[in-house]
């Protein structure tokens, strides 16, 4: 018999590997919707805000990496501290590594409890934070301070994301009640949106956006193949945002039902972009791509909230809804004079509240009134904090270029280069 | 002995989740391929036709995805139909997927026969279509109308592609007489070919084109970086296309099998783009990059016919030839004033038909009459069929552009927006 | 205790069929590398060098998979060369294959030895042959001749990275001494960078880049958001460079080592973009974003060699200080008029050595002197025999382009047509 539990061990160490590798497949695939997010902003600015808007994701990318392993971890999971994880990230010395991370004993002895690596656990959540802070950078575009920017992505990815991320994922107070948020639509969508929208509310719209007379004028952006190719590597990012969202694989109904994930966030970005795209087709007579392109991420934002219970033509239609709100929201924002030049808070933030509102539709475990608790918590956290932030930021270091630099264009006073020197003439 | 029993059963579900899992990023690798095409053909058009065919390709790949799932999928796989995936992927409503998808007790009990989740066929099926979809595009590009484009979608993935997806993967007569197709020269390539080529044929030449005393007249794509990354894009996904169609990887045999295949779809490509290099070089005197990039696509639909039982050098030797082919196929196509902005027919069809007739090399269960037989009647069926489709669409919404939407570009006229407002004059 | 010994056969089948797909997908990661080179190197070159430079890339790449599959392996991996691997990989017929991977039999009796694909092994191996080649196209850039440059990677990739391999990892004097290097800062990126520093010696600076008067001309990349975007590639494709340099992950030891690699190497990434950013910022008043770039692929470099003993914290350092080195390093070269247009040098050659001696500070097995030693004769070997090859290529094909050429752009000369015709006039 003794051999008997020998192979035992050996399965529950080959599912806890198998775990594992797929905790580090999605997030990888979730690191990858850095580049989505950077080449979807790059696209959709002008020519002579690029460099510095490249500069801007890339690196809010790293400082919510390193921000996240100094405090945001803890903060948001507690629980994980002593001795665990932690003491594997913050050790300098060598040799720790096997005590601090699970060890063979541990897992074997758990029962199942313990089934990956608590640093696939850390490199998972580490690539959520910075799409939370990449929802900003799109927002606040062609005229914010670079280095002011950099400092708000230190106090959301240090402080503000894992306080309200707690509240649902690391135990707190909403996960208690029974607000439902599967993989984020609210805790890193909706959040993300909250605080680019207390940024623009101090920042204004960008100059000749809005004319005198109501007026709203359209600033193209300088390069779409690059919104499409942004867009393309969210959607296939978001399979490992949704899919590892599951956070298990190894046995049957786990399998499933991270088969059902992955066809449904492909399911909601489809019908997502389909009716975005019929939208703008009959509202303004075209087929605008950046419309459809939004709808594909509205889509994909609504169905983050609850990917596993919908029907896969129940996903289609969770966002179908989202493609076309997203159209709507886009336009009345514009109309409230709110310039969001790449639609982000139509998006993350418009569109995350019908995602979580959709959980109600599909999963009877769901109760809207703490859907709408948790959606009034975490954006009044987020927003009146990002205020907080943005308002002395603005106060000591100002969080706005001069008009000439505006003009001019960012790339040369905050990167001193340009991101196409040969493609264009300064204005 | 109750012990060994279960050890056993949790060693079959750790063996579903592998193989569900293993389909599942195999799938994401199908569906990066959208980018790809979306990257290689908004590279090789002009610019004022660019944003037109990005929405062209986010627009059928979510189309395809939606019309999988209404119809397509049932057609070409009806032996799932009852009360299988279908259940679960039509129903509106919520928790039957438990038992719409494998149960535990229906893999235990099917001895090995049911060992990945039926909801990952789907999804690793529905980014197939869209890559048969996606050959179109390519080929119809800068003067097809945007409308008509996208009804003809519609029907192929919903109708046309499953019919003959039955006929070899579905269990019907091709695959019960023998025709060989391992991963989709015939079924997904040369599908799209034909009908790209019946498109092309109502379709007439671009503008300026073909002169009047035979001349053909180069037109150059307007950024060919993008459609290198696009190349190497389909490279990587293509791993997952050939690698995710030997269905399993979860013992020594296939674990191996499923090596040599990434092996061999990687030597193939190599091998198409050096002897379309060289060629290229040889003929015109020039490296022509455009020839490379499609050289490698071409090793790489070459190889798809039989990826497993060639050798890797025979597998080289494969795409080499598929390299050469294409090139000259180019060349050929052009003599006939057969106009194809971006080689797709050459490279899918051509060379598709080339894979198929390959697999008699090195597979010994092949026959050279049943790969005819295939070709034939998967052409056939594709080509007619779709020629009635696209001739219907002529009659009624018509199908090209106004021939001053063609000279201002479709951009424009079809999408009211331009790809690169900062970087052009429009002409 | 029949049916125990069934079951523990199969749980050896499927670990080995685990490691065998964690193997491919890193292996794929890798491959995807290429993509990374050629979209930083094309970013970052003048347009009329462009459609060249993604010639010379997807052409090495592709040269590389064929000479290491020719003769790269074997003198590399002598030890797996009869009957094994090398059987399946260079017979032209069929159905050896499976008596040419390992067999069943092979795998249960091995008692754990032999736990993955032996084409598993090519494949993951044949993809870094190609970047230690990629990180010398991007030196030579804008003035070397098109043909030269292929035969020099037949060179390198077929001999010269080949018989250095061997000394470290095919199990050589290097392995043996006490040389650690684990997953190639030295074996494959100081050898790129030794080899292309060993080409720009001899090619000399591009036209204008030097004054008379020892001034240093920038010459702007065109097309930055090109180069951030192959960078974001390269950073995502070195998750399946450290964490597949592993080579194992089914039990909790391994699972739990390839999490902590996977995490190091996003760490030393972040650390070195956020401190090349800010040094530039100190040192050039600007947020200079190619200096940020290579700030994240210098930290890359320098955990490339240790991934795993330090704690994340320690990896964060061990990249700042990678990427503070690659900005001085870049100037310094500068200074010395070795001109390097993409900073390759810097990045893998000078940030390479600096991992190589930073494994001394976590690693206890590490010793000062071997590392040393190794540095030293790696970039030995890989320099003389490189220049030697670049001499004997310049005396008879030659290896610069005209002073004409050059000035046109060797797009025009060498492949025959424009990477961007409608953005750009000839200068």
């Amino acid at each position: 018999m003794e051999e008997v539990s020998q192979v035992a061990a050996q399965v529950t160490e080959l599912a806890y590997a198998l775990d594992t590798f797929y905790f580090l497949v999605c997030g990888a695939l979730v690191m990858w919707m850095a580049a989505g997010f950077t080449m979807l902003e790059s696209g959709l600015v002008r020519a002579k805000n690029t460099a510095e808007i490249l500069t801007k994701n890339v690196g809010l990318y790293s400082i919510a990496c390193i921000m996240y392993m100094l405090c945001g971890y803890t903060i948001m999971y507690p629980g994980d501290y002593e001795g665990g994880v932690f003491q594997s990230i913050l050790t300098l010395g060598t040799g720790l590594l096997g005590s601090a991370d699970n060890s063979v004993e541990d897992v074997l002895a758990s029962g199942g409890d313990t089934y990956y690596s608590g640093l696939s656990d850390f490199f998972f959540q580490v690539v959520f934070v910075a799409t939370a802070m990449s929802i900003v950078s799109g927002a606040v575009a062609e005229r914010m301070k670079l280095w002011s920017f950099f400092l708000f992505a230190v106090i959301l990815t240090g402080f503000i994301y894992p306080v309200q991320g707690f509240w649902k994922w690391g135990g707190g107070w909403l996960d208690a009640g029974g607000f439902l948020d599967f993989a984020g639509s609210g805790v890193v969508h909706m959040c993300g949106a909250a605080a680019a929208l207390a940024g623009v509310l101090l920042l204004g719209p960008r100059k000749g956006k809005y004319g005198p007379q109501g007026q709203v004028n359209a600033i193209p952006g300088a390069n779409l193949p690059l919104a499409a190719l942004g867009t393309l590597i969210l959607w296939l990012g978001w399979f490992g945002f949704n899919g590892g969202s599951e956070l298990k694989v190894s046995d049957v109904g786990e399998a499933n039902a991270v088969a059902l994930i992955f066809v449904n966030t492909n399911m909601a970005a489809a019908g997502g972009l389909v009716f975005a795209l019929l939208l703008s087709r009959l509202w303004f007579g075209k087929a605008d791509l950046t419309m459809a392109l939004n709808g594909a991420l509205a889509g994909l934002v609504a169905i983050t909230a609850e990917p596993l219970t919908p029907a896969p033509i129940a996903a289609t239609l969770i966002g179908a809804v989202g493609g076309m709100l997203v159209v709507a929201s886009i336009v009345l924002l514009d109309k409230l004079r709110i310039d969001d030049p790449v639609g982000a808070i139509s998006v993350h933030g418009v569109v995350g509240i019908w995602g979580l509102i959709a959980v109600t539709f599909t999963n009877p475990d769901a109760s809207l009134l703490w859907q709408l608790i948790g959606i009034v918590s975490i954006f009044a956290w987020v927003f009146v904090m990002s205020l907080i932030a943005w308002f002395v930021i603005k106060a000591t270091l100002g969080i706005r270029v001069s008009e000439e630099e505006e003009y001019e264009g960012v790339d040369l006073s905050e990167c001193g280069l340009e991101a196409y020197p040969e493609f264009t003439k300064a204005e």
